[in-house]
């Protein structure tokens, strides 16, 4: 791994300490048809997901999302997904509808009931300031989907 | 109107006696910015809407879908979210997500309650065989929105 990817030392350390990074990290493989990834270290992988403020001022918002960057906003909510199945044993929907001005919803669903709801907005600058919060801001999604999930556990099956 | 543009003798009174398709009819309506539509009746309106088997065989499912197609199937939406609106006064949500391949799918959604799942395929030929065919399609779905609105108020006012 050269220097520049990598991104501080505790990067593994916070992989293995987050139930969404590792999931995260699981969907990102299993979307890995040819194989791109697999020499890449999880710390590597999840770089992408890291975006500093300076950084997201860079990116212009003109135009469509960067279809990578969709990629990554879909895996993002696929591990909430996964997550929330992986406690609750169901199966929910991702659903993500992006404008070409980086205006939109993502959505995670199971039966009637809503688990997700997020409104996305410069999507181009899809991003967190750490592995840490990325690890932080998935875990908010997850327990807000579960807590939905045991209370509505009724609409969630219809 | 020329006869080509006669849909059938009854159009006016189906129009009138749907609750759907007048609301239908009033969200094209207000979404026609430049007054396109000012002298048009409502069945012409509508007409877009109905697709004969034969006609569908003929539309190709190749590549994005078109536009305007694509607004009349948010019109459709956007008419059953305004007729639950009527008889909840809830506000919803509008998100249809649709790949390049005309696959996807069309909700609506109050508070953390999904009122309408639809899943697309084939979203190119999207079209009801005749004006009573997509009044009562149309009233389905409000109805089953309906229900549920009544069934779970708590979580479609999370």
């Amino acid at each position: 791994m050269t220097t520049e990817n990598n991104l501080n030392g505790t990067a593994a350390s916070v992989v293995s300490t987050s139930p969404f990074l590792k999931t995260l990290v699981l969907q990102i493989r299993g979307q890995d048809a040819y194989g791109v990834y697999r020499s890449w270290s999880d710390d590597l992988l999840l770089k992408a997901f890291v975006v500093s403020k300076q950084k997201k001022r860079e990116i212009s918002i003109e135009g469509e999302v960067d279809p990578v960057t969709q990629a990554r906003i879909m895996s993002f909510f696929r591990a909430v997904a996964a997550r929330i199945e992986q406690e609750t044993g169901l199966i929910s929907q991702v659903v993500i509808d992006l404008s070409h001005e980086g205006f939109g919803w993502a959505l995670v669903f199971s039966g009637r009931l809503l688990l997700t709801v997020k409104t996305l907005r410069d999507a181009h600058r899809f991003g967190f300031d750490s592995l840490e919060k990325l690890a932080e801001e998935g875990e908010k999604f997850v327990e807000k989907g579960l807590d939905l999930a045991k209370r509505y556990r009724e609409v969630s099956k219809l």
